[in-house]
């Protein structure tokens, strides 16, 4: 049920490809403020990667809770600190985030490779 | 692309028994709440699954559905009830969730065992 | 900031006659699927009412919220059946529900003439 | 109940410069590409702006459908096309999109000077 | 990860039957209702069919997003217009909408052929 | 339009205090739960209140912005920071989210007493 990281990031990369290369202005512009979002600025990435995952869990896009988990990996994010930002997203959200918060944790489980 | 019953249940046991083992006191407490909101009280729990049945439907959750379709269906819930509840969802949620009906019905059928 | 139920009932009156006088079949008979989804069927009108107002609190309409606790409150419903419904409610949609909440119990204040 | 235009748009005006003042660039780039979506291009501007009506109807947001009936009026949009657009947007987001329908043909009443 | 085409027509149809099969009058006459709103009228089923694919993806519906794709090529909407289409839902909707994004390009590609 | 703080924060008082005094104990128990997620815990309170800022701008509620964006100066958020939080909410959430950006500006003014 949840998704297989290697099949996720390698779809997420060939379609990408395929919607930049679609030579619409706006989509690359879009997909261009989108990757900048999350970088370095008054706040750490790190803090930005966190809001993104939290932004993603309450909208239940189980997509984007594994990309951000995946990045907030990468920016050292530690297993409570997770704990955290799931806690908040389940709060503000509710328990309709529930399903999503299983995937996530498999998803985390995947990644830290225990 | 309907999810089967038995698997739906096994994913949604293991995952839950991790979630609570990772020690978080308010992920614990939200699913204790969460499990407490459909007990009797004033009103019977069969009324709540079906208010967590047109709730999940409305904001199309399909995990969320599956799992309260099984509950209604435990707590006796009709053919022509289901159906009265799945109108209510319809008609407040729109065509958007007729997709998420398909799959109610096709768990319904399961469950029926028909 | 909660609605005068005078003015919301006679502004929805006024509009909804504005919206059936435009000659749209479709928006018509959609009007009247609304209407007859909360009539006595398999379930009776009371705990239509009440799918009504769980699926009007986890959507986040305010508009809607005031229209079916008035509803709810012309059905009978008891104070302690709207707090077990009010609780399934935030349960399922979380923290942000609570603004609603707050002027859903303004609304049903207005209604008792406590 | 419905806002009034000419207040909308000085308030909508006055802090749409606030904001893009606030220098940055992310946010004051997100607001030129919102701008353009809407231009001319394979689609005509008109059917652009039908595209945000619905999606703005659909997400259920006052000020967006109240900048976009505006729009469409300015594009040349007839009362029969605006009541086919609210069609569809009823259908596929449900009654919870009533509300903002009856405060959508308060705006084009006033827009309309009738 | 991307529906096949095939395998979504045939569950899609085979589910309407069984749900119009039930025969709860509301229900049937809501799919009624949901297959006329895209007919020709004021506005062209064209225009209709794109208004019905911009609202599914800025409320992410995979399946919604998957049938409208296909009744628009069906009705002779261009590569470009499918993404002046696209770029309003990802606008409007945000990034969250990505994901639907790639299944819909993917979608496309598949019934172009190419 | 956008909220008076001084108003705004008594009328949630008053109203939480008359939620709580129903006796529900759910409600209660939710409320709890709701406050101690932004406790200082493995994320400081200030990254749980930038969280809970950019959850509620994407859900689009401007009670729980205005709320957040009053937490958030109250925990020594800056400006810049500010605006890195507003960002990512209207790139993962959409133009939709823009309306409420207007209101959190004039809210964030009215707090810096600017």
């Amino acid at each position: 049920m949840p998704p297989n990281i290697e099949e996720f990031n390698a779809y997420r990369r060939k379609m990408n490809e395929k919607i930049l290369a679609c030579g619409h202005l706006g989509i690359s512009r879009f997909f261009n403020l989108d990757t900048r979002a999350y970088e370095d600025g008054a706040l750490p990435s790190k803090t930005k990667e966190l809001l993104g995952l939290v932004a993603s869990l309450v909208l239940r896009c189980d997509d984007c809770i594994t990309y951000h988990v995946g990045q907030c990996v990468a920016q050292g994010v530690t297993d409570e600190e997770f704990y955290d930002t799931f806690n908040v997203g389940l709060v503000v959200g509710g328990s309709i985030v529930i399903p999503h918060l299983r995937r996530a944790f498999d998803t985390l489980e995947q990644l830290r490779g225990t």
